[in-house]
């Protein structure tokens, strides 16, 4: 249940001979008419060329009829012939449904620096709108056709108040070697203004996907659309769209934490006593970027002293006595300074996921980064050759 | 070779108790009276006391007798009894001395969080300054007394001119779990003014310790301090200082990447054609702050995909199409794209130390990073519980 459980849209998951194997690496995402769209990308000043086609696409009008996605390879360091593909892919795609190329929205993930054959694109597209259907089943074949080497499909809705919303997503830093790392489709039968539709996104973004630091590297091809259809008849505010929305945003970064190659256990950071919502993250990114913190938490390792050394190298002023950090509720710092506990028990309950406290003053500010552990594993998969 | 090349120091290397075994752990290096000192610490929000103190103690005046260092304990996260213990150790070496308590200088380094004992540090000093030597072995042992899980003390010496630079060095991001890490001490018998060293120090900084990323993790205890006796009767300019000064530094810069712990690789990055040095600079620690780079880097493997994903991090703007990347010589990407080489005889050349060009535009900006391979091994020896 995901991208088809909004009324209005239909789904398909083909394969068409992008990865190896006939395994699926097309999916098709496609509303009714007047379905409009919003989406954040990646920041990076090497955004792959679907990036720039999508971004451009929606600069020029909120209607968004389709999104075509592709797995196995991410188009991106591809130039002017990655570009050309991006573009033949959509206009295939509005040529199909009569509707003008800016209403399709392109995304690629996979390697980075090989080329996507136009060919095989002209028959995902193809194939994928021919088998469009609204069911479970079609949902789950597009979010099985958009993941690389992650181990499960990832789903999510959310219903209530008259409309529903369904997403799918896919991946997470350490997923594949060279991976352009995430994507995620989120659909709603809502009718929404999409200025405040635009702003739920963000925020539900914020509190999700932003939060989820895997390995700190920005991807070149990070994309999260959400289309509206309003074929539920229910007009929605910003506000009230945002509450479900956020709720499978985070449904999703949750289970690309879990799905995570590599990690043995996913760690929700918890930062609090902030002067402002943007210190908190600061600081918490802070945190979640350092390889020493990050082996700690492999280690199972209450190794506050490495969180204070990460608050410290964070571009916001901390007071060191005023820094507490307890590792599942058990408090080992506090004032800045080592407190007692029961190291055994304490060491019992860091062999699976946890969760890790700092408190960093007393302002308003909080945020939570969803992370995992550096192991040896994430090396070594990602020093392989590809 | 080191500290007590210059003419006007001596230096020792003691037990005191820090380390167990009876290992040597404080060391001690004294100028003749007049000498002075300039220093550069880390940018930590989290520095610990030792850092504040002797921060302090140059901001008073630029003469500096001595500098009292110990492994072992890194004095940070320690509060106000951390800083009693730093100002008591200084206090004992100035009233041995004869000189006002800030001429002294004071470093730790060592595991985060844990109490310095002021009982060991009296006795540090006390058996420092009765030790003191004017010899090689001397400078030795004070260069073994100020390492932790380095497996070489590290020194370096350049003479010329009329007068002589010395220096020791200890550490790397990854040589100890919650490793305060990098400390330098170099000496020189110049004369010089004290802004004008100040400079030159700055500038040996920048083109050495500055461009050494192991793990991206600033410390909380950084220093490097150099101390001038004018004992050789030579005055020099800042920008004749500055020469030898760079030299020893990057000695002890290669030094410590070379013993970094967990490394199987040291790495040469550098970053040409940027707009200006700064901007370099910013590009290759993106560049070498990439767990995917470097963790490809481990694997031998000529991803210029992920460095074009690092460039893109990065807070400045390249234009993809106008980078080009280069391994041992060989071109793998120009403009944006991959390059065909002889993937076999490059991946011959990746299996010990190798240099990495990345050329992001036309620009006189260049900059380059001395940075390690991440393995397996350092998150092994970093998930350790201490």
């Amino acid at each position: 249940m995901s991208v088809t459980a909004a009324a209005g849209f239909q789904a398909a998951g083909v394969a068409a001979g992008i990865k190896a194997g006939g395994a699926r690496d097309v999916a098709v995402v496609v509303g009714v008419e007047g379905t409009i769209g919003a989406a954040v990308f990646t920041t990076s000043n090497a955004a792959a060329p679907p990036v720039a086609l999508s971004r451009a696409h929606l600069e020029a009008g909120p209607n968004t009829r389709a999104v075509i996605l592709n797995s196995g390879c991410a188009n991106a360091g591809t130039g002017v012939i990655g570009a050309f593909v991006a573009k033949a892919t959509a206009g295939w795609t509005a040529e199909a449904l009569a509707c003008p190329i800016e209403e399709v929205l392109v995304c690629s993930t996979g390697p980075i620096g090989t080329h996507l054959e136009p060919t095989s694109m002209e028959r995902g597209v193809n194939r994928g709108l021919a088998g469009l259907a609204g069911s479970d089943r079609a949902a789950r074949d597009a979010a099985s056709a958009i993941l690389t080497t992650d181990s499960v499909h990832k789903e999510a809705i959310a219903t209530g108040g008259g409309f529903s919303v369904g997403g799918m997503a896919k991946g997470a830093g350490m997923v594949r070697p060279d991976m352009a790392t995430m994507l995620a489709v989120i659909t709603t039968d809502a009718a929404v203004d999409p200025v405040e539709m635009d702003g739920a996104l963000r925020e539900a973004v914020d509190g999700s996907f932003h939060g989820l630091n895997i390995d700190g590297c920005l991807s070149t091809n990070d994309t999260v659309i959400v289309m509206a259809s309003g074929a539920s008849g229910r007009l929605v505010s910003g506000d009230e769209l945002a509450g479900p929305l956020t709720h499978v945003c985070r449904s999703l970064t949750l289970q690309m934490a879990a799905d995570a190659e590599g990690a043995s256990r996913v760690v929700r950071l918890l930062v609090t006593g902030a002067a402002s919502a943007g210190d908190a993250r600061r600081l918490g990114r802070s945190i979640a970027d350092s390889v020493l913190v990050r082996s700690s938490f492999y280690g199972g390792d209450p190794n506050w002293g490495r969180i204070l050394g990460a608050l410290g190298a964070a571009p916001v002023v901390v007071d060191p006595s005023s820094v507490a950090v307890a590792y599942e509720g058990v408090l080992v710092a506090a004032e800045g300074l080592g407190r007692p506990h029961d190291e055994a028990a304490l060491a019992a309950r860091l062999h699976s996921d946890f969760t890790v406290q700092v408190v960093v003053g007393d302002g308003p500010g909080t945020y939570e980064v969803i992370t995992t552990d550096l192991t040896p594993d994430y090396v070594r998969f990602n020093g392989e050759r590809t």
